[in-house]
């Protein structure tokens, strides 16, 4: 590469710099966010677990309600349980993806249970960080309220808690209270090829 | 709910079953994923920790090279590098956001370390798992070259072997050699509204 060619990279970062600093000197408040992952794609889960696993390292006490995932042993949920048990509160409302239970009144139940523990658990002073996982499924099926979960978010959340609330298809009423939504879309999944979910990427 | 609308409910859960174990049967190939997170949304690099937290729990020896990161002290490398250092090996090869060096040799040297780590780690028949973090930045200021990239992971990585490879605007040379890539979109972001860049939210 040509000094004139570095010259001009230089300068153009020094711009980006420059342009990020002026716009993060704007970003001063600090408040409790409502964030939603949605979308078809990978990463809704796993990126909310990458949340607590930060909380975790911040020494932010955390909680997970799972509201679906019921009967899966997932590697999060062992991790959780086994090694950090002291610093996360694991629940765990539902008995599985909604089609293996092919009962609607068991899973209406799971997920109101589930929702009485997120309700404590946001509540709680204690806990800084709350992951309702997979709670856009029991939303989605009316297993839970809209307006009820949306309205205690807004009017009964401590202002400092982070909740995340992940799953396909967030309602939207969710999205519309939501401070971050993030949409996980699918480009390219190899289960078109055959491969089988495996461990360490799917759970 | 009437009785009636419960078993409408059901039957419809037992035909979205019985399609599902179908389709979940043809899946039967275990095999190394080249995996690709990208997109403007939150979540790439959260949900490639994500993983890694999987493959700690599964016992499946994981690497991380984080190529762009470099000077943030960020909650996931506190913990793999406090917690997990038996079960993670984390190397850290950029020296921050590339706006932040305003020095192109510099950048293309920490990246062109970071891919002979990377090379190494992917290599390795102990590691089941290798998460290249942020690499799409270094590829898309050519930092690295993509071709290299691309022909690395389709002819020398070992076929077991998944690596995890994050950043926004990944090349079409990328997507195209990858199995699966999930694209995270921002649907609505604090920034906007004032708020800044949190713990345990995002680092």
């Amino acid at each position: 590469m040509s000094d004139e060619t570095a010259a001009r990279h230089n300068e153009k970062m020094r711009k980006i710099k420059a342009a990020r600093d002026r716009m993060m000197a704007t970003k001063t408040e600090e408040k409790g966010l409502i964030m939603v992952h949605t979308g078809s794609g990978k990463g809704k889960s796993s990126s909310g677990f990458g949340m607590v696993m930060r909380c975790i390292a911040h020494g932010m006490p955390a909680a997970v309600v799972q509201f679906i995932k019921g009967n899966w042993e997932t590697g999060e949920r062992m991790l959780l349980r086994n090694r950090f048990a002291d610093e996360v509160r694991f629940f765990v409302s539902g008995e599985g993806f909604t089609w293996e239970t092919q009962d609607r009144e068991r899973d209406v139940a799971a997920a109101q249970n589930g929702w009485k523990i997120a309700r404590e658990q946001i509540l709680d002073p204690e806990i800084q960080f709350v992951l309702l996982d997979e709670i856009n499924i029991a939303l989605r099926y009316d297993y839970l309220d809209i307006d009820e979960v949306v309205d205690f978010l807004l009017t009964k959340k401590p202002e400092m808690t982070h909740v995340c609330l992940t799953g396909r298809n967030a309602k939207p009423e969710l999205i519309e209270a939501a401070d971050l939504v993030t949409e996980m879309s699918l480009i390219k999944h190899p289960f078109r090829d055959g491969v089988k979910a495996q461990k360490g990427v799917e759970f």
